[in-house]
């Protein structure tokens, strides 16, 4: 099969050299599978469950760091942005923006962050079938943006829970866009542990396993050395000393796949 | 039992003549009934599901049209915020602040909105349980605001579809806060219709009544002369002219319970 | 409106004393009250969660039990029926067949047990759209049998939870069938409790209420003295002694409702 | 990785000829892949959506014909049981005896299948948690039975649909029972055709693949020669000529895995 695109990197950043330290771990063990790579990391968790949570530097200094990320590895680099105005000033840094899951639904933000011309990754609504993201797409195609990815990240299943369902893959794909699935999200449980997201972090490489033979195109996974000290998302992260095993087993199962060619 | 809050009007503002006429056969309905009373309409659809959706007037010409309706017929307005900018705007105008379902955990929106000393409605995100919206409450009283009602308006249930889950009254009330059941947005069919959400306006009365049953303490109902005509949630608005015998029915239901005074 | 008819009853005969005080008790409050009564209890719980459960005195001692109440107390009984042979043997001594939830699906079940020409109780399935029970009540009046109540007890929402759908009352009310509302088990938590099932007992006389409001034709109560001594079902049973107030309630909100009568 | 096992035939036996070709070409395909194969087709569908569906030739002449195809073809035979008696009957023909799901909580007849000594393979409720199977597999070992296979199908996610959750697949397999996974079961849409049900076909695949590298230790597969034609569940069957470039392609994925070797 043609190779899948990885998109890593801790939840937030957490301060200049742990994330600069992700990174470069990040981009050699790429570079050493040969595997196209984004670095993702956020400056701002604008929805945490509790309003004591960690949020991050801010986007000025989170962009001035992303940048830096950017330009010393030599990687493409991705964030959230959260409204039209955000979305400028990150598209001077950011080489893809992200449309977080609970705003793909805002109209003006995406057609700002279209108007960037930058490509976009729309996270799907944990509210919305697979086929209601056709809408969302055309919203950025009629800003006159076609790169449009969309991004799996679970559907809401009954309380503090979320299924990951496959189907979406070849659905979505179906619209025309790339897909990616974002195994680390899809296993939180969310409030399950009152004040922040539980998570299972011992699904996430089942998950994505299974996403690469269900043809994804690329694979989202939060990384961190430490997930049980992580700022955010811990319980959902995967450790960084686990992931080169990982994608290994990810590119030998996408090897085995026999997939069409995307046409460009 | 104690009496329960009616927050009616159109989904959203389509012209000044049309909304005018909706409040004032609201308020008459509402004054002969004796049953509190907020008007609502929405002066911006900010994530209808296509980009070619109608989506109000606008924040400036809106806000005018809704401090009219209050001032000519003296009824409390109620309106959709988005962003933080928009809440300092809104809250000259408005003596209730809405946040919508999918903005319900931006914190920075909800920061902003309690800082205004307005009354806030937040809707429960459909991808949320009612418990959750217990860290939602939090953010609006950390900042320094304890008016805070929480809205029940349907949950994720597969795709396309949502179900009201009335054991949030009960859950949503132990969070200190007063609960409103929205009973047109309940039955909406998220995606149902294509491009457009679909609705099941028959069963908007019937989920009324259950939530007046279930003690809830106040009600939310889009309502239109013509909901085929409608520009926005038209499957699901109520007639009219229907309002009355419903609200009728929902009053005898409300005064055959035996319901606890809320505590000031 | 016109009267809704209680069904209510321990989950399972515990022994022959104690259901009988049970069943005298239930007579004599909805006699009190003018409410038509149904006695329910189970002679078998086929399907336990765990195989250590308790699962009743069994089809033949639990009959005649369930014949000596009839008799004594003149009220019509039920009980749930589990396969074709044992629809024979009950039809001779209860009013009405329930058919089990999970058994609703199965063919030569419902054939038998609408053979018997005894009024059927099928309850929806956890699984199935209230649309779908269309094809269930078919079953049975391609029998010949035309007498079938249909009941909601909770569809599944997530992992070990259910949701009540009240949609769910008119629809199946449109299939032709009067529509019980089972508000215990409808707050149970399958599974939840680990080798058992958990409940939510506190939210039963809330749903209950709704239901009413909703326009059910019956009520399911599971009603115990001593819930949490109970055999079965314990965590969502209502106290015995709390019934009466609930009945109270329900009867108000059902005469406040405007209700078409039904034809015959 | 570790073979897995392929279990696969027609929803329902149709006709002696038609079934046996079948079950040849499937000896052939697997054969010829060196992939384990146990042959299933049913004998009669006890639970199909409306009376009129077709059911199969019954127990009797179902159980002749199946035995003729294990000893004709040297392959091992399963069917679904649905109750006591049934289970023994068909323990002398069958090889591993099914449990259909919506029949999986009844104590009775997994007890009886279990005392029958055959291999049991019990598939998950579409209304059961993974981890609820555990007090599932504890009823047929409790009866001295410990060779339980566990099958996902499908969860139920809102009406008429379901979701397959992948992480079932390790859960259900740390309760010590290999997995099957059942992919096209899995994408059937439940009533989602009126009087039957619905079913997409062209997602079988996918999932099916996404199993083999979750981790799954065998396959389920619906194969007809012309589902269109089927008499039962032909929406979600896969045709039998597409069926040899699936198993290749599973066959690859599963040799890219490094599964650790299943303890006898």
């Amino acid at each position: 099969g043609r190779p899948f695109v990885l998109v890593a990197g801790p939840c937030v950043i957490e301060d200049y050299t742990g994330v600069m330290q992700i990174a470069r771990s990040l981009k050699e063990i790429t570079k050493r599978l040969d595997i196209p790579f984004i670095f993702k990391a956020s400056y701002d968790k604008a929805n945490r469950t509790s309003i004591d949570s960690f949020r991050g530097p801010g986007i000025k200094q989170g962009l001035e760091i992303l940048s830096e990320i950017g330009l010393e590895l030599d990687v493409a680099v991705m964030s959230d942005v959260h409204s039209p105005s955000e979305a400028e000033l990150a598209a001077e840094v950011l080489d893809v923006l992200q449309i977080p899951a609970f705003l793909c639904r805002q109209t003006d933000l995406i057609v700002a962050a279209a108007r960037t011309n930058r490509p976009l990754n729309i996270k799907k609504g944990q509210f919305l079938a697979p086929w209601d993201m056709d809408h969302v797409a055309k919203k950025a195609r009629s800003a006159g943006n076609p790169q449009v990815l969309l991004t799996e990240r679970g559907a809401s299943f009954g309380y503090n829970n979320l299924v990951a369902d496959f189907r979406s893959i070849p659905i979505m794909q179906s619209l025309g866009c790339p897909v990616i699935f974002d195994a680390t999200h899809s296993v939180q449980l969310p409030g399950g542990a009152g004040g922040a997201s539980a998570g299972q972090r011992q699904f996430a490489p089942i998950l994505a396993k299974a996403a690469i033979a269900a043809g994804a195109d690329g694979l989202f996974l939060e990384v961190h050395p430490e997930p049980d000290k992580a700022l955010s998302d811990g319980p959902n992260s995967i450790r960084l000393d686990e992931l080169e095993p990982l994608l290994n087993q990810l590119k030998a199962i996408n090897n085995a796949l026999i997939k069409p060619e995307r046409n460009p």
